[in-house]
């Protein structure tokens, strides 16, 4: 059975075609729209895929969709009402929605025959408890808009808590996680018996940890504040916080871990200083689901940044002592894909385990 | 030495008279604004005082501001530019410095003779580390307008610290404390050396834990959300997520802890909930903050809900079990005052510390 993985963003559409048998990757892509949008983007996918195989062999599509609202876990196959609450929960995620929608549409109508899936970035946290997802909002008005904390990249945390089980060789509903995923965008959930029972990321995934150019957690005054002192709209405070901040607008230099890095080597000042913010939230965050946990088995690292940054992982595990944890530096530094990076005698496992967010999504739409 | 200790709020004027030599309280008094505002419940003050010592022998008079902005540390001796200053940061506390600035004004022309002191909720925050304070903004725009964490409740976090110590028998600068000041406004405190090294409140009152109508930490997406899907304007939604939410907006029912303990045992759902979203965020911020601190020798509780509810430092301390706190259910259940709460096994103390802002605040303008 072959099954094609879409992700139609606002500037690209990367795909993966899985042969679902051996979960092997027969091909993959990576397409920028320059002009005409995703339309011939599109087009081109699909002699990419028709060079090797028939398009009428691809028994289904899985779209990856960031925001399934209030309504819909993992996944759910691509009905008219389903398309229609994609289309609206853009009020919940405006930049990742609405391309997402235009994409199903799109590959349904050069698709026909395949079977549509929508494969929900939010699904795994759907389950949360009601402590870990309220926010101190007058309750009706919560529920009438749909607003809690939903949490985002879960087919990364559903994948690398999986594989980590099976690492560690126990049953996945018997151990406690905490998964970090790092990349331009960072999410930190807390896991246990393979649920999500809270993530860093909120309404929208402008919440949490620091990140490329997103803001994270801030005061909600800060809001308003802004409105007033720099004489904006709201819209604008909100592109503000989402393109304009985090890591790029804390160094004033770049939202990428690497350039910083780099930077802070030859003295950078305002890199190191960002890259110190950045591990320090995330840090803050793994303190306080080792508690929501009550412990924890392993912490797992895992995106651009968990997967690749030695520096960062080593300065979480030095905050990690008082908790018994111990690295070991050599696998750290030097060891590279699927690996523990902690010592026998730590009390908690740290693992870093390579992202497969598309395969996850091919294994859900089968399912 | 006689010190006057004044808090003028919004509708209430709260005062202390103190002799400095003994740290006793002479008398003290809470009185409500009916008509006429500050003016008159001023001159009633002073009428109780007078009643008992000549008005010449209050040497200092000590003024509890809220803001100190990015400029004013624990205390200043009040100048015509310190006034300026303090209104000026109502920006960042529209609530609490206007009529602070208006009750320092007023008791300046009341006792042309005393020294006026403004102690400041933000001073004893003030030396965070950057990593602690900064918010993932642009930098400059975060200089330019005096953008960070600044933090609250500091004589309270500051007097428990100090009172820890103490209780300990060790030295304050050689410990490393979590201070959880807990009442209708709640703040978590990370202590090392008789530092703030970091605190749960940010720019504003606002942010941190679910407080009795504050929101405390939500996603900075939702203020915009609820402007378009509730029409309301900026103002509206601020005023909505410090005056109707937060433990009142969530349970439907108070904001008071007392009221919602005892409905939920007579089974109001919804009391629970609200409980149980109070008692895990503040979980949250102690596990953040032991990993922070990387360890902490204690854990204090205080101020009105943090010393008498015995059933949220119960809750607290079974989510502790990870690093090793044991309870002492008696001595947290049974006791009362200034007491330790957790056995001699603990590798955590936990403590129970009444509070006392207004001491703390005499000493400082006193120093």
């Amino acid at each position: 059975m072959r099954v094609l993985v879409v992700n139609f963003g606002s500037s690209t559409l990367k795909y993966k075609l899985f042969e679902m048998r051996t979960e092997k990757v027969l091909l993959d892509g990576h397409i920028e729209f320059s002009r005409g949008g995703p339309v011939p983007a599109a087009r081109r996918m699909l002699r990419h895929i028709r060079g090797k195989f028939p398009l009428s062999t691809l028994s289904a599509v899985g779209h990856r969709v960031v925001h399934g609202g209030p309504k819909y876990g993992t996944s759910a196959l691509i009905t008219d009402e389903t398309l229609e609450d994609i289309a609206d929960y853009a009020s919940f995620a405006p930049l990742h929605n609405p391309p997402a929608a235009h994409g199903i549409r799109l590959m349904q109508r050069l698709l026909p025959n395949a079977d549509h899936v929508a494969v929900f970035d939010t699904g795994f946290h759907r389950d949360m408890p009601p402590k870990a997802y309220l926010y101190g909002l007058p309750y009706d008005l919560a529920l009438k808009h749909g607003i809690r904390r939903y949490g985002f990249h879960g087919a990364s945390h559903q994948y690398v808590a999986q594989r980590c089980a099976v690492l560690m060789g126990r049953p996945l509903r018997k151990i406690k996680l905490i998964t970090c995923h790092i990349g331009s965008g960072t999410s930190i959930a807390a896991v246990s018996g393979g649920r999500s029972v809270d993530t860093s990321m909120g309404m929208s995934p402008l919440q949490g940890v620091i990140m490329g150019t997103r803001s994270g957690t801030i005061d909600p005054a800060i809001v308003e504040f802004l409105m007033e002192k720099e004489k904006l709209g709201y819209r604008a405070i909100i592109e503000l916080l989402n393109k304009r901040s985090g890591l790029f607008g804390l160094s004033g230099l770049s939202g990428d871990i690497r350039v910083l890095e780099s930077a802070a080597k030859s003295g950078h000042r305002q890199a190191q200083v960002a890259l110190d913010v950045h591990a320090y939230q995330i840090k803050k965050f793994i303190g306080s689901y080792l508690m929501a946990l009550n412990g924890a088995d392993a912490i797992v690292f895992t995106a651009g940044v968990g997967e690749n940054s030695a520096r960062l992982r080593a300065d979480v595990a030095s905050s990690l002592a008082f908790a018994g944890v111990r690295l070991d530096p050599p696998a750290n530094e030097k060891g590279t894909g699927e690996r523990r990076i902690s010592t026998d005698r730590s009390k908690i496992a740290l693992w870093v385990i390579p992202t497969n967010e598309e395969l996850m999504i091919a294994r859900e739409t089968v399912r």
